[in-house]
C-alpha cells in the first residue's frame, strides 16, 4: 500500500513536468480546475480524511488550506467556490509542491507506524481519488491548450489513439438474469454496490467503437441540422452553443484537424471518436438506426470486446443500485449526491491511470459534457 | 368514439367557464401556457394531424394558426417560441372559441363519414392529448392565481384534497421477475411499451402518501438547511431560488396556509403533500431514512394501495423501455425526445381528467418542477 | 382646470376604444407596460397624491390598488415589480374603468369644492403625468402590435407622418450667452429649472429632420457594419442584439416596409426617420461628418425650424440644471433620480398629447432605447 | 524623450518586482486585466503604432502577438476578447519580458536615428499610454489581492494615504465666463481639446476631500438603506450587488478595516475616502445636502486646493468638448468611442505615475465602477 501510495503521488507530479508555472493557474471555464488546485486538493484529501483523524499531534500544513482546497464536501465546511479557483494566484505552485511533500511524508510515517484497517481503507480511497484527479488534470490541461489560439503541445509523443481497425461486428447476448455490480474483495466505489441481479432482453452490441470517419459521415449527412435526430434539450443546446462538431475538431480551410495533447493533427478517420457529449452520441446512434447500450448490457458484454481507451456513453441514467448505502459523514458525499441528471459512462480512457478502472466502474457526466475522452459504442 | 370526442372538447370549454377574458392571456413564467393557447393548441392537433390529412377539401380555419399553435413539433414547421406565447393578444379568446367550434364540427363530420382505423387511432391520441392539456390548463391557472398577490379563487368548491387518514403501513413485495408496461388492447402512449420483464429485489412500499404534517416536521427539523440531505444540484437550486417550502404554502404571521383552486386555506396537516419537486421528495425520503420507489416497484405494487390523487415521484429516470420504437414522423416527437434529464411520476392527480391515467401511465418532469400536483410515497 | 382634467381623463379612454380586452393585458418586454396598467397608474396618481391628502373622508377604491399601480415611488411603499405587470390578469379591464370613474368623480367633487393653490398645482402635475402616459400607451401598443407576427392595425387612418419635404439647409447661430430653461408662469417640470445662462460656440443646425431615404443610404453604405462609426457600447449592442435597421422596419423580399399604428406600409423615403436609438443617431451623424446638437443648441435654435413630430436625440446627457432642486417627498422622485446614463431628447412626437410639450421640455431615454418616436436632426 | 521613454519602460517593470509569476496571470473579473497583459499591451502599442510604421525592415517579435495584445482598436484587427485574457497561460511571463526588451531596444534605435516630429508625437502618446497602464496595473493588483481571502501584501510600505487634516471650508467662485480645456504646447489627450469658454454660475467647493470618518457616518445613518438618496439605477445596483460599504472596507467583528496594497489596516477615519462609485459619491452628497462639482467647476477652482491623491468624481457626463475632433485611424479610437454612459473624474491618485496627470486631464469610468482610487469632493 505504501508503494502504491508513493507511486501515485509521484505520478501526479510527473504529469506536471511539461508545464510552465503559468499553466498551473488558469481556469478558462467553471468545470475545469487549475492544475495547482488538483495537486493541492488531492493532498487535502489525505490531510483532512486521514492525517487529522489518525496521526497524533498532526499539524495542518496551513490552516487556510482546507478552505482553499475542499472541493464539494459540505460536511467539511466552507470553501472557495468552484468558479473562483482560477482567481487565486496564491498559494503559489512552489508552495503547493511543498504542501504535497509535507503531507506525503506525514502519511508515509503514519503508514509505517500503523496498519489499522480503517486507515488502509481510507488511504486506498485517497489513492483512487488521486488517480481520478490525474485523469481530470489531463482533461483540464487538454481543455486549456485546446482552447488556446496557438494550441500548445503538452507532450509531443503523448498517445491518445484508440486503434481499432477491426471490421464492425455485432455481438449477441441472450436474454436472462445477470449479476451486475462489484463482487469480491478488490477496491470499488460505493456506487458499484450492491451487486444485484438484472434481467436483460436479447441484445446486440458492437465489437468496436465508432470511429472519426463514421462520425464525419453523420456530419456530412446533415446530422447536426436535423432536429428529429436529437433530444429536445440536445437541440436547444446545439442551437444555443453553436455545436457543429466534436469538441476538439477544428476546420482549417476545408481540412478537419483534431487537437490532442501532442498538438494539432490531421483528423485520423480510423481513430475512435472522442470528446462527444451524450447528446451527440445519442443523435449519432439514432441516425444509424441503433441505440446506445445500457450500462448493464455493457457490463454483461464487456469481456467480448476490448475496452479502456475511451469512456463509453451508455443510455443509463446515473442512479443508485438496489440497497445502495452512502458512507456515513463526508465520504458519503463522494458519489450519492450526484445521482440525478447525469449519464453513466463505462470503460476507461487513454487518460485513465493504471489500475484505476474496472469492469464495474461507473463514471458519470451531465449529458452535455464532453471534455472527458468520451466515445460511442452502438447497440441494438 | 364520437361521444368521447365531443365530451372531451366540451369539457375543456367547461373548465374555462369561471375565467375572465384577461385570465386566458397571461403567461407568468415560461413553462406555463396561456389558457387560450391550450384551447387552440389542442384544436390545432386535430386540424393538422387529422383534418388536413384525411378530410377532402378541408380548409384551414386560418393559415397563420399552425404557426401560432404548434407546441414543439419540429416536423410541423416553425412556431411561436414558447416564451412568447403570453405576448400575443391576438387571436382573441372569442376567435379561439370560434376556431374550436369550426374544427370540432369538421371532425364530427369526418368521423360520421369514415371509420378508417388510422383516423380513429389518431382521434384517440387527440382525445388523450386534449385530456393532458386539461390537466395542464388547471396547473397553469393554479400557477397564475397562486402567484397573484390577491390569490383569486377559481371555483370555490373545487376539491383538490387527497384524503388518506389511514395509518402508515409497509407493504412487502418479494423479489422476482415482473412484467412491466402496457399489455392488451386499450389505449396507451408509445412510452408505455414494449411490455417487458424486470427483475426486482425485495422491497417495501408505503400504503399511503406522505401528508403535509409529516413534511412540516421535516421543515421544522431544518430539512431545507441541511446540505447532506440533498442532491448537489438540488442544494444549488434551493440556494439560488430561495426554496423553503412547497410551492403553494404561504406563511402568514406564523400560520401556514396553502393555496388551492378554491383560494387560500389553512394548511391541512392530514391532506397529502403536493407541489414538491423531485429534489424535495428525495431530500424528505433521505431524512426519513427511506427512499422513493422505482417506477417498476410502483407498477408492481400499485394494486395494493389506492392512488390517483397525486402524481407520485419515483426514483426512475425517464428512459425508453427495451425495444421502444418512436412513431414515424411528427407523432414520434410526442414522447421520445424528452427522454433525458427527467424523472418519472406515476399515478394521477386531482386535476387528471377521467379515463386518462392508468397503472402503466408514465408522466415525467424535470426534477426541479413542481407546478404539477406531485406527491411522495416512500419505499425502502 | 376642471375642464382640462376631464378632457385629459376622457382622452385616455378614447385612446383605448380600438383595443380588444386581450390587448390591455400583455407586456411583451419589461419596458412596455400593459394598457390597463397605464389607465390605472394615472388614476392612482390622483388618488394617492391628491384625494387621500385633501379630500375629507376619502375612501380608497380598493386598498390593494396602491400596491398594484405604484410605478417607482419608493416613498409610496412596496409595489408590483415592473417586470410582473403583465403577469396579473386581475383587476380586469372593466374594474380598472370603474376605478377610473370613481376617482375622476371624486376629484371633480374636490375641485368643485376647493380651489386651494396646492391642490391645483398637484392636479396640473397629474394632468401632465397622464398626458405623458397617453404617449407611452401609444408607444406600448405600437410595440405590442409591431412585434406581433400579423401586425394588427390599431387605427387604419392613424397619422404618424412627419412631412418635411424642404431642401436641407444649415441654420447658423452665433456664439454668445443664451438663457436656457423654463421662464414665466406656465407649467413646467422641475427638470426644466432653474433658468440659467449658457455660453455657446458658433454652430449650425439643420432646418429639417433626417428622413428614411437618408438613413437607408447609411445602411446601404454598410453603416451597421463599420465599427469606427459607433460608440464602443453601441457596437457591443448592435452585435449582441443583431441590430441592422430601425425598430419598425421590416424587409420583405428585398422591399423595406415600416410598421405604423395603421399597419405595415411601404417605407416612405421622404418621411422623417423614427424609432432609432441614440447609438444609431450618433453613428449616422458620424457617417455624415456631422454631430447631434446639444440640448442647449436645440433650445436656442428651435424657433428657426418647425418641430414636434419626432422626439429629437441630442448629444446632451440628462443632468440637473444649475441650482436644480428636487421637490420634497415622493414627487421629488419624478425626475431627479433618473439623471444618470440617459440622453436628452427635445421636441415632441406624433404621439404627444396636445398642450403637453414645449420648447424647454426635456424628454430622456437610455441610449439604446428606441420604442419612443425618436428622430435625428444634425448639427455641426 | 529617449530618457522619458526608457524610464517609463523601466518603471513598469519595477512595479512587477514584488509579484510572483502566478500573480501575472489571473483575471478575477472582466474589467481587470492580468499583469502580463498590461506589460505586453503597452509594448504592442509601440510596436504596432510606431515600429511597424517607421522602422525599416522591422520584424514583429511574434506574428501572433498583435492578436493577443490589442485591447480595443477595431482598426487594428481581431483580438482576444477582453473576458478571455486570463484564460491564456502562454506566452509566459518570461517571454513577455523578452518581448518588452526587444521592442524597447528597437524603439531606442529608432529614436537615436530619427527625430521626425510624427514619430516623437507617437512616442509621447505611447509613453502616456504606458503610464495609464501603470496605474491600471496597480488598480488590478489591488483588486486581485483585495479579493483574495488572505489579503496578500504587495509592498509593505506602499503609501496610498491622502492626508488632509485641514478643517473643511467652502471656497467661493463667482459666476462668469471661464476658459476650459488644454492650452499651450504641452502634451494632452484629444479629449481635453478644444479649449473653449464656459459660463459658470456662482458656486462653492470644498477645500478638502471627504474622509472615511464622514462616510462612516453616512453608513451609520442608514445611507445604504434609504432609496431617496440614490439614483434609480444606483438603487437597483446596490440591491442586486449587495453593496453596503466602499470596495475595500471589510468588517471584522464590529471593527472596520481597509485593504490597501500594504495589506489589511484598521480603517483610518482621517484618510480620504476612496474606491467608491459615482453612485455612492452622489448618494453621499445628497445626504449631505450638497452635490458633486461639475468638471468645469473643478477645473476653474483647482488651484485653490491641493489635489492628486484621489481621482475625484464629478457630476459631468463624459462628452466631447465643442469642436472636438477624433484623430484619424486607429488612434481616433483612444477616447472618442467611450463618450457615452460614463462620468468624468478629475485630479489623480496615489497610483498615478509622475508627470501623468494635469489640471485639464479627464479620466472617466462608468458610474458603478470603483476599483480606481476614486474619492469625493463636495460642492454646492
Amino acid at each position: 500500500m505504501i508503494q502504491e501510495f508513493i507511486e501515485t503521488r509521484a505520478y501526479s507530479e510527473q504529469l506536471c513536468k511539461p508545464l510552465q508555472t503559468e499553466d498551473f493557474v488558469i481556469q478558462p471555464v467553471e468545470f475545469v480546475s487549475p492544475t495547482k488546485w488538483h495537486l493541492a486538493h488531492t493532498t487535502w484529501f489525505f490531510e483532512v480524511f486521514i492525517l487529522t483523524q489518525f496521526k497524533t499531534d498532526y499539524q495542518l500544513y496551513n490552516e487556510d488550506f482546507p478552505y482553499f482546497f475542499n472541493s464539494y464536501y459540505e460536511a467539511k465546511g466552507e470553501r472557495v467556490s468552484r468558479a473562483h479557483r482560477g482567481n487565486l494566484s496564491r498559494p503559489t505552485v512552489d508552495e503547493v509542491f511543498n504542501y504535497r511533500t509535507y503531507v506525503t511524508q506525514a502519511l508515509k510515517e503514519l503508514l509505517t507506524s500503523s496498519d489499522k484497517k480503517e486507515i488502509l481503507n481510507l488511504v486506498e480511497i485517497g489513492i483512487h481519488h488521486e488517480k481520478q484527479h490525474q485523469e481530470l488534470l489531463l482533461m483540464d490541461i487538454k481543455y486549456c491548450f485546446g482552447h488556446h489560439p496557438l494550441y500548445p503541445t503538452y507532450v509531443s509523443n503523448f498517445d491518445e489513439k484508440s486503434s481499432e481497425d477491426a471490421t464492425q461486428n455485432w455481438l449477441s447476448i441472450q436474454e436472462g438474469l445477470y449479476k451486475i455490480g462489484h463482487q469480491g474483495d478488490g477496491f470499488c466505489y460505493d456506487n458499484e454496490t450492491q451487486a444485484h441481479q438484472v434481467f436483460l432482453q436479447d441484445f446486440e452490441i458492437s465489437n468496436r467503437l465508432v470511429n472519426n470517419g463514421e462520425f464525419l459521415q453523420f456530419m456530412e449527412d446533415g446530422g447536426y441540422k436535423d432536429p428529429l435526430l436529437w433530444h429536445a434539450e440536445a437541440w436547444d443546446w446545439i442551437q444555443s452553443e453553436n455545436i457543429e462538431h466534436p469538441l476538439y475538431w477544428r476546420k482549417n480551410e476545408d481540412t478537419w484537424k483534431e487537437f490532442k495533447l501532442n498538438g494539432l493533427n490531421p483528423l485520423d478517420l480510423k481513430d475512435s471518436l472522442s470528446h462527444v457529449s451524450y447528446f451527440e452520441a445519442a443523435a449519432f446512434a439514432q441516425w444509424k438506426g441503433c441505440r446506445l447500450p445500457t450500462e448493464f448490457e455493457w457490463e454483461v458484454a464487456q469481456d467480448l470486446f476490448s475496452w479502456g481507451r475511451r469512456w463509453e456513453w451508455t443510455e443509463s441514467a446515473y442512479l443508485p443500485y438496489p440497497n445502495y448505502k452512502k458512507a456515513p459523514g463526508a465520504l458519503g458525499e463522494y458519489n450519492g449526491k450526484f445521482m440525478v441528471n447525469q449519464k453513466v459512462l463505462r470503460g476507461g480512457s487513454a487518460f485513465t491511470s493504471k489500475n484505476h478502472t474496472r469492469k464495474t466502474y461507473r463514471n458519470f457526466f451531465h449529458p452535455d459534457m464532453r471534455w472527458q475522452q468520451s466515445g460511442v459504442r452502438l447497440a441494438k
